[in-house]
């Protein structure tokens, strides 16, 4: 069952955790040719010879199936959805064809918008576990959350 | 002609910049549908309603194009890649179907790796404008880039 949520029912210290969803090379090399072409992410054979020693996902791929996890895999639904404000990355570890991953966050500032009644700033802290319990990317943002309703005036 | 750059070639204060790219409405939903499925990226219809008043690009999407403009759409070429370490994106305005996007960013550090002989840390701060001259989004980021040869001991 999913709950639907707005700004309002957001609070500081509240925590998201998502399922687990595993990285295949499909998927890794998918993304790269279309967005991240080099060759440690395009083809296993030759990334042996990389820093990586293997094939490993595009960052930008973890930070978007982080997000991703946290908005969708974590039993919530933002209504209207939400919207990247900023984002700080932090990528610590490879991550390789038949890794696991989850994502969990804390909310870590709520503020109002100056501009927009109808949606709110929510920044938070979320890092991405890999299936060894090994931080592979720690992220912080802020997003744009749709409100309810408008703040009181 | 493409240069073959290193990290030894980089210097504080260089410039990079890319030609133009175009986005579309199928690159757009194409990839929203496998890394950030909202409705405002992946429905011209349903996103009239939201609050950007149409489709929009995932800023995820926005990300991963202005580096990969840079590395490949500015006449260079990073020997044996380059891996991003960490990265801080603000997303400053809407990137619609049709679009112009091109991207330049400048080296603002450069810092010897602790632990890798065969590379060194570049940061960078960069804008990607689009064709208005409109920022749409800032990066600063800190990628790993290969050396020519070990430093000198």
């Amino acid at each position: 069952m999913t709950a639907l949520l707005y700004f309002e029912d957001l609070s500081v210290g509240q925590k998201f955790r998502s399922a687990f969803v595993e990285m295949t090379a499909e998927s890794i090399i998918s993304f790269a040719r279309e967005n991240d072409p080099q060759y440690f992410h395009l083809d296993a054979e030759a990334a042996k010879d990389s820093m990586f020693g293997g094939l490993v996902a595009s960052g930008w791929q973890t930070a978007a199936l982080s997000l991703r996890l946290l908005v969708e895999g974590s039993g919530v639904t933002f209504a209207g959805g939400v919207v990247g404000v900023d984002a700080h990355i932090s990528w610590k570890r490879p991550v390789r064809p038949g890794d696991r991953l989850r994502a969990e966050c804390e909310i870590t500032k709520l503020a109002e918008s100056p501009s927009r009644r109808d949606g709110g700033f929510a920044s938070f802290f979320g890092s991405t576990f890999n299936q060894h319990e090994k931080v592979v990317q720690n992220l912080q943002a802020t997003m744009l959350v749709r409100r309810r309703s408008g703040p009181e005036q």
